[in-house]
């Protein structure tokens, strides 16, 4: 399927390549258009399609096709349109007809788009003054090249247009995933939706729903009741929700994988039914962090028939071709002091506790094959004498996702996608499941479905569950959807600004929790102060913030910390500019904004200091805020001392350096940004 | 019931009254606590309870008291105050004994509340040094104390605390309620979840939900499904969605009351199933809005079977006693253009259609009954001839509430609670439904129950609907919790702002989507002069939004009036100011903060205007920023005059009246607030 619409498409861009000049992705011609996923061919045109009053769409479909999704998605987008505009429309009922009529937008697919890996989801958008034609052989074709027509809305004092334009589009890989941890802090309903209309937005499919933990079942269960009545605080999804989150996916073009994580990190399940863990109850919900003892006995018939039992019942739940059975990080303790189990290895052949699981998820395996459920897996689950079906989800490194590629697995990859390790979005950006240097042979390189980005949940709740993830996230769904080679990380964070706005129109709460978060954090003062420190300060990255206090599920998420963002928009720009400062290359102008910044700063203290007098839970934060102003003031030397064509005393440098040092020291659970950045400022001082 | 806790709450508080100073409600003193609703006895005390990290919470019940609802309240409150405090609090179970322990906050109560009205919400909580306690009756009682207590927190450089203070509190009147409308616009399940928790930090007890219209009918029906298959747009509330939504309200001992809106309103219900109709069919869901046609034909059997079995299973879904039938704006177009209907009445000696409707109303009075519901309905349904059961809502006027109480019916105040109107929160806080020079006999006095704001949505979306209820609602909340004589605008402002900041953590949006609106609006650039502007004005009030276009369900609700607030703070301020200023009772200070202010605004069209280039959906406001700058420009310059002890001339009176009169004008359904307080300005220049 896939390779035969590929080739239609390459027929369809060899005959445009005769006809027009196309351009290449990742140029500044088409990025202007501010397309996030960059599309595979975007080729500018002559003139501009300007919005009115009387915008409207229709829709063509083959008979037999189902429109009602795709005119739900056109309805959708008229909402978001008339939302930005502010227009009026006249026409709000969707015809669905099978001849052109005369009207603004043209809606044509062939075809009902399956909810299935390597689903066709291809669209061209053809936009000229007075016109616009999307066609697609899928309605989900159609829902992402929706998404595209959006993005490209302009403004002029005209009005609102979008600029004429022909796009041929389609993913490079076929699972762009985005993992929601539900477990360490539950997430409600709408939580899942608005991030589902936020992967949506960037072309995303697939939900990783990661259901079970340590730290709560949360899923309804009805043939074993106990795991949701006792393992979930009463914070678990109905099957109604879960059926209704499984239809607001699939109006969105995304699939639905649930995750049930097995043997380990099961905790939550043994609360109910303790009889099937490796040694004696009774078992308590977790509400630390960490890897977890708790583990199902592997060697009792009881558990096999609990799972058959169980993911019979799951199997008709979730309609998703995959299961996800997790698999990672047990730590085999339970095994060990477990007689029996030791025995039973024994009398099995079973060398160690990895061949123990091994044999746990090929029993598993049965069962899923059974549902005619395929499955998924970390990266442990990577063990000799799985059939070919099984998909391995790389964690720990990058070298299991080649290792399965190798070995004829089908594999994605998420180390290095990793969102609750606050790391910048460049990072992120730049980690590519096959990297243009990829020694893989081209077969082994279709068994690279993709990737997913893993919001776990240990130091986020529903409030600070956006921020984490948007606007990052949107970087790798353009590294997932995006030619290879485009990889502009200047451009990137570009188009990154513009998108983080549009987000917002979803309902996503990444920028306006942020300003909520500050109102509560000064008790009744004025947010700006503490709004400059916060733009220039990160939290702690990969797992250092545990090392800094004992997080529980019952932790408040409310701190200078949580507000911060992971990746600091005023820090990195800074750090640019003086990159740009310190290499010469600077101008008057350049030099002055560097100096109001630095200004801006170093007077920050005084401002924040009255306001942290009375909310002591910005005590935390009240050297950070020193710091910040006092290394701005040594920057802001350096700077004058640099433009006068002074130099600095030995003691000066010293002294400087001693407090650069103090002031990368965390505090709060969160860092300065600009520390290293300073240091080249003062490292660019000629010695007296 | 009520009355025998009354009389043990007087002797109690007569007891207190020999022992200790108290305060009567409504002074400086304990309004300085920031408290809303203002409690009925409030007694500082020398001291402060410091929370630390150990703070922790237990709770005491008569044996057989359910004491789950009130450890769940006591948890929400611990999380609430750790997302205040950052405290990593150590205690996070909460035990529930029979003997007092040593803990920080100690809660008893007798029994079980019900969610009956006049259902015991006393509470009593004296904190000490070191230990709180919260005596009710009832559980509500102890959720109605911990909201108390929520609001008591202060800060000061050593931390947290609670001020010491003894506190008696019951609610004045035992119905007050919010009616929430999702048909003009659906809200979704979370949006009545978050302002449910609004009105439980402000003491609220019942939730009037309107859940049919003639733009939608908003509840799965099993018995006739065709009601939200075919009159929602797929926009209803199932079964179990209520259920949550019911669980949610009870978990805060909020009421919910169902309102089902016949005969008039009722398109929704006719589209599935027209042959109940007046008229012949077929119906399509009303897209406008406005009185409309349909209704239900009260005429013939059908209709009566119809709403026996409807009532019979929504009797079964909705618990509370009380069941709402609307009644209201049937306009009897249907009733008059059927010669069956005319032969009918005719027959049955019904003189005109309010006879004819109230034939209608006692068949299904005696339906409802039936499913021991009682039954209230708008102040059209007061009738001769209906028992004293019927509660009335008076909408159109205070009369309907005095008639009411007069002949013998209990009564809920409406009119002047209509938050949808946009006027300001004094307007609606002082309209008592019982004012101080009532007339009314003790015995009618008791007939009136209370009072609702109402928030109907043919102009609020999700996005904008907390900024409609809140925070001007908790104004009403006070009126209708506090005693008589708590009316004090000027406090009640200044503790509104604060409350405002803390609904915020209760997840409404009333603030933090303004900004989300404005970036929105400006297409990427700094929103600074956009909230400038939006600061000072509001949308047009009353119904005159209405005639400024034709809105329907599918209109923006995105423009620069959407994220205007119905009760400007800071023109409101600017208000006051010049009011100061022109009674002579100004001073340097004064005048300056008039002076800045009045530059601000006037320097702020130049600002704007590139913004306006930029975004054409902010075209519309082009012309009422120029007005805020130009009569500001005037404002100052009288100022100005007036300082220097200089007269003006006719001619720049003139001159300046003319502009102050054009500046009234709504422009983008939005108004200036503070052109009448400019004119103040130049009324009191001398004159040359």
């Amino acid at each position: 399927m896939i390779l035969i619409n590929r080739v239609k498409f390459l027929a369809v861009f060899v005959l445009m390549l005769l006809l027009i000049p196309a351009n290449s992705p990742g140029k500044t011609g088409e990025n202007l258009l501010n397309l996030m996923p960059v599309p595979e061919q975007v080729n500018p045109r002559q003139g501009k399609f300007r919005v009115t009053k009387t915008f409207a769409g229709a829709i063509e479909a083959v008979p037999g096709a189902e429109t009602q999704r795709a005119a739900r998605a056109v309805r959708r987008m008229l909402n978001r349109l008339a939302g930005r505009t502010g227009l009026f429309f006249t026409n709000n009922e969707i015809p669905v007809k099978n001849k052109p009529i005369d009207t603004a937008l043209w809606v044509n697919f062939q075809r009902d788009g399956k909810l299935k890996l390597h689903e066709d989801e291809s669209y061209q958008l053809t936009i000229i003054p007075g016109r616009i034609e999307l066609k697609a052989v899928t309605d989900i074709g159609v829902i992402r090249g929706l998404e595209t027509l959006l993005q490209l809305l302009q403004a002029d004092e005209t009005g609102y247009f979008f600029p004429a334009v022909v796009i041929h589009d389609q993913p490079r890989f076929p699972w762009r995933g985005l993992l929601i941890d539900p477990c360490r802090h539950f997430m409600p309903v709408e939580v899942i939706k608005r991030n589902l209309d936020g992967m949506a937005a960037v072309k995303m499919n697939v939900l990783h729903w990661h259901l079970s933990e340590d730290q709560g079942f949360r899923v309804q269960c009805q043939t074993f009741p106990k795991l949701h009545q006792l393992g979930s605080d009463g914070l678990y999804y109905t099957h109604e929700q879960v059926r209704e989150v499984i239809a607001y996916a699939a109006d969105r073009g995304i699939r639905v994988m649930p995750e049930f994580d097995i043997p380990g990190h099961s905790t939550g399940w043994l609360v109910g039914y303790p009889q099937l863990a490796s040694l004696p109850g009774p078992y308590k919900i977790e509400r630390e962090y960490g890897v977890k003892d708790p583990t199902f006995n592997p060697t009792i018939k009881a558990t096999y028939k609990f799972f058959n039992k169980f993911f019979k019942e799951m199997a008709g739940l979730f309609p998703d071709d995959y299961f996800h059975i997790g698999g990672d990080e047990n730590n085999g303790k339970q095994w060990d002091a477990n007689a029996k189990i030791q025995a039973f290895k024994k009398k099995h052949n079973l060398p160690d506790n990895h061949a123990l699981q091994a044999y746990f998820n090929r029993k598993i395996l049965d069962i899923l094959t059974k549902y005619k459920k395929k499955m998924v897996g970390w990266d442990e689950i990577l063990q000799p004498g799985f059939p070919g079906t099984i998909v391995i989800q790389s964690w720990r490194g990058k070298e299991a996702l080649r290792d399965a590629a190798k070995k004829g697995y089908n594999s994605i990859l998420s180390n290095g996608y990793y969102i609750d390790l606050a790391q910048p979005t460049d990072f992120h950006y730049l980690n590519d499941p096959i990297p243009l240097d990829s020694d893989l042979t081209a077969e082994e390189k279709n068994r690279i479905l993709g990737g997913e980005a893993t919001m776990w949940a240990e130091l986020i709740s529903p409030e600070t569950i956006d921020s984490r993830i948007w606007p990052r996230t949107a970087a790798i769904a353009e590294r997932l959807w995006s030619p290879v080679h485009v990889k502009d990380v200047t451009d990137m964070y570009r188009r990154l600004d513009i998108i983080s706005l549009q987000l917002e129109e979803l309902g996503l709460t990444h920028l306006k929790n942020r300003e909520m978060m500050l109102r509560r954090l000064v008790n009744g003062r004025d947010t700006q102060a503490l709004r400059v420190l916060v733009d220039v300060i990160e939290p702690l990255k990969i797992y250092r913030r545990h090392s800094q206090a004992t997080y529980t599920f019952f932790s408040p998420l409310t701190r200078v910390v949580d507000a911060a963002f992971p990746d600091a928009n005023q820090a990195r720009i800074f750090r640019q500019r003086v990159e740009g400062f310190v290499s010469g290359n600077v101008n008057k102008e350049a030099a002055d904004v560097l100096i109001r910044d630095l200004k801006l700063w170093k007077s920050n203290h005084q401002k924040l200091k009255p306001v942290i007098a009375r909310a002591p839970v910005l005590k935390e934060i009240e050297t950070l805020s020193e710091d910040l102003s006092r290394i701005t003031g040594i920057g802001l030397e350096a700077v004058e001392l640099i433009l006068a064509g002074k130099k600095a005393g030995p003691q000066w440098i010293e002294e400087s350096k001693k407090v650069l040092k103090a002031a990368k020291e965390p505090r709060g659970h969160a860092e300065l940004m600009i520390v290293t950045a300073v240091e080249q400022l003062v490292d660019a001082l000629p010695l007296l």
